[in-house]
């Protein structure tokens, strides 16, 4: 990082795509990240980004390699569409910013390696914004693995449904339901069960709108990975869960188990003589996973500041692409797909 | 107790009453307490015991006294009309039986002071049946005081709720709610806090049914427990819990808190848009308190075969009593009552 | 059933192998069930058949064919080793009697389907013993499903583990765990998502004792199943469980979830400057399923009693052996595998 | 409020004392606060004052008196010390502002008293900041009770227990447990059950600090609140919890019961052969209050800009003051007291 940013101890973050979730990072960062300022956004969405930019008083760039050049950006943030990701992946690191990328890197492994090999040659930071990673429940699932509290891990269970399925628009750009949605869950799998995975037998189908069968992706998925280790991880997946944002973990081994359950809007509840009622689970993803953003972001900027390896490298980020790719391969052909058959 | 049983090393119990809660003795100890049997029983309903032992197996005995004197009869179970107990208990003792009695021992106190008499002069075992000290959830928050896991204990608080309210014949010669509900309570308050209850502030009121009231009676009171030891408890009891048993007891210290919940009649439960919705709480007492009847009692017969103190002794069925005739006092006057002026 | 039975209205049940799971259901039908009573017993290991006998003062019968022919037996319930249970299924329909019968029906499924026609031949009633579709927590969520509260169907996940393995000698005649274990978990999936299954993929493995792989088979399952209706089900299953019997089932639909939790040997906890504490899982089966043996026997009673369809019929007991079948066949050759390939 | 802000329909807020309670107000409003901003500060503590101010860009006033006349205050946040709060207070009103005064007004009744004639001479906003009204589990057990879910109400119990004493220095001018922590909880009752409190019987002792006693105050307390309408209310307070900041309420019904439970650093747990483990209930006040003071701003913006009542008037300030005085002399005196011999 740059001198500036080290005299000051404080790293300056200009974020690149300034949408749902590129405006989300900058409120984050400008107000609840204690060692990071936002120091300018670009978007190519003019009037987003001034908006953004007037809100915290940053400079609104005139382009994406304005922002990637000026020296009051230590590290670019990558919010952009998933299809610009490498190109501003590679210009950042060819310029030697740490880089923030969010999910998925791209939906297309040569571009992935080609942003990687980038990275590598520049020898700056990367970090793959798999957030769900520093959410204090799952944490602790990973936890209870890594601590040996669980003994040898055997089995790993995640759920992870969202409220509605979006737009049909953003589902013909959004790679497929594997790549888009149970790539968070690719990752999980190998964040809690520390071991790579090297096989995919996986199920997807139509049961929430057909719109989405007509787009030729799935809206529900049950996925088995096989680890390298033999662990053997399930995934359902749903693009609709009238309850809520259903995100759970759990961890099986042969001394225990661990479990990061649902919150609720509150803790309230009643028993009355029709039984026990609670709260919903909370219906959007900011209200559950906002605390992890935060984690995320303050583990970023210590990496970076400190010089140490960020919490998801880009192989990190590579990974979950590969399963992606082998469900895909699995649910056309009903049969277990090798990952060392797309990568 | 007898050398047959000696001998056998089971203890042959009769059953004097065998109503409700008699009855269900007699099917416990018959069915499922490993060390002893039902030898015989009496009840001044005839046809009731003659169903009970023709169920068994067992002799019906013509009277009391003959199940009392009778050499087939280890442990005499005294389950009878409150009123009854303390003669029955003398008479048991006298024969120098071991005793089971149901709480209360009585509502007069001159008459408890003449049992106990009675049985410290015979030297028989007397065990007094507050059998939720038996349940396993609130045995929990006992040990962890007395174990040490809280600290130092500050503040108890008890919840007890009956699903709806006994009919007013039997209100009428219940004692008064405080005798009949809350010394399950108080006796708890002592069981927890393992120390005695010197002053006892009261609230008592109608809220269920004004028949209650009409008798004379509260249906629904609010106590406060000053203990020895400087702890204190508060009691919330209801003669009607639309719920179902609403029976928790929790104490608080300064290393920690312990809480024994209410069951649940199963543990299935459903998340919609509505939120979530889970089972009722048992509505029987004996779906939530059977386990402790049979730990009872299997406590109190290897007490007696083993020759060793019974677990619930003539002292924890007269410090109730205090408390409750304190409480009566505390109501009527509207102030804070020491047990030193009712005892 | 027999006049006899007609006029008293109640079911004279003889019961065939006493050992842990035949002597439990006869302590079930003399103490707990109402409309039936034990009217005799037999087994090839005597000395265990007259303890039962004795202890409930029924006839022990010199052999199964005696019990089978007894004026004394309405139903029999056929408790004996897997082997020989289609022997004496025959006979017992042969001679009109309703059936109970211990799962699974056979490990062979011409066997099985010899033992069917004999039933059907001969009209008499057939129960299949999978007792934890009348535990009222999986029921809750089958029926969640089946009235509609969770809207269309989904997925399906359920998660059943032992405390412990049994011994090596059980495991060499228990037809491998998939017959003998997940057998419970395939009728589950039928029973909740109310619709058959057409395909198995399953990975099975050793993740507790080698001497079990030894054995030819696997202590730790996990299997996907594609119902008719376009459901998904996951199947979790282990040997081995550090924290008690591990007993969940899941059901996930268009308008909501329902679970069934697991219970807990009671329900007191501890909040400390270490976090909160509770129980473990009750580790042995019965303690989880008592009452469903008990709901059983009396849904049993009832239906033949009334003249009504068993609840758990014949083909309820052929299906999950298919499933099995296929399960195998999967593990062995990787790949998912149509029911209809296995039967 | 001025022209200004209705033409602009945002409430510009200016904020009198920011230490850690006037700082959070600060920051709630200037980030989280939809229509509401900052205007401008003051502290006798300058160089805090500026930071504050510097860190929003907004307004340092000089004096106090010059904010509450700056035509830039539609609003003034009284966050200072107790004592002074009637005094600027007084000024705010005469100066025509709407008011959002700390929790306690005074601890003075009469100065109360002078508070509240100034605010009615000019017709003022006031809400006092009982931000635990506006949490939303609290607010469901509230709102079960006004619904009519619960059906009539007949108890209440409140637990509010801090994870660790303040200093003594701060003891010293706190005014008391009772009019210091407990009055949040003399509020929750009134806010529960609806209706005034018209006596109360109080226990006070040390149980964490000799220190507290020494001061001439108590750590722990327990209290018994009885309502005009015949409810009772019980409060059990602690100074000191190791297992964090416990906050929870219940209510009890003709019709039901209805709880607000603790929350959890996390939703993750374990199970192993040691039972069942859990995080803790968050520690610092603000993990669980901050969406209770946000939704509080909410509410006074939307009542101030749209002419309507504020959420917590002068006279639900002036009322738990009187149970606090009233618990005072209950301890003092160990007798019940009536509200009417405070006030």
């Amino acid at each position: 990082m740059s001198d500036t940013a080290s005299q000051s101890d404080r790293l300056r973050v200009g974020v690149l795509g300034v949408g749902r979730i590129g405006s989300m990072h900058v409120d984050l960062v400008a107000n609840q990240v204690e060692g990071a300022d936002v120091s300018g956004v670009f978007d190519v969405y003019a009037d987003g980004a001034a908006a953004v930019a007037d809100r915290h008083d940053v400079t609104r760039f005139d382009s994406a390699e304005q922002l990637i050049a000026s020296d009051q950006v230590d590290a670019v943030a990558i919010c952009t569409s998933t299809d610009t990701h490498i190109d501003l992946l590679v210009a950042a690191a060819e310029t030697g910013k740490a880089i923030f990328c969010e999910k998925p890197l791209s939906l297309d492994l040569s571009e992935v390696d080609r942003g990687l090999a980038a990275v590598e040659a520049a020898g700056v930071p990367l970090h793959v914004g798999f957030n769900r990673r520093f959410d204090a429940g799952h944490r602790s699932v990973r936890d209870a693995v890594a601590n040996g509290v669980l003994g040898d891990l055997r089995q790993v269970s995640i759920t992870s449904r969202d409220p509605a399925p979006p737009p049909i628009s953003y589902i013909n750009v959004s790679g497929g339901i594997f790549l888009d949605m149970t790539i968070h869950d690719f990752d999980m799998a190998r964040y809690v069960a520390g071991s790579e995975v090297v096989e995919v037998y996986a199920r997807g189908w139509v049961s929430v709108d057909q719109a989405i069968g007509d787009a030729g992706d799935y809206d529900t998925v049950t996925v088995i990975l096989t680890h390298e280790n033999g662990v053997v991880t399930t995934i359902d997946n749903c693009r609709q869960s009238a309850y809520g944002y259903d995100q759970r973990v759990e961890a099986f081994g042969s001394a225990g188990a661990a479990f990061s359950d649902n919150h609720r809007e509150h803790y309230g509840r009643t028993l009355t003589a029709a039984g026990g009622s609670s709260a919903l689970v909370p219906n959007f993803f900011l209200d559950r996973y906002i605390p992890s953003y935060v984690n995320q972001w303050n583990d970023f900027v210590a990496a970076v500041v400190g010089g140490q390896p960020t919490p998801v490298t880009g192989l990190d980020g590579r990974a979950p692409l590969l399963m992606g790719l082998a469900a895909n391969k699995s649910v056309a052909e009903n049969r277990p797909v090798a990952i060392a058959e797309v990568g």
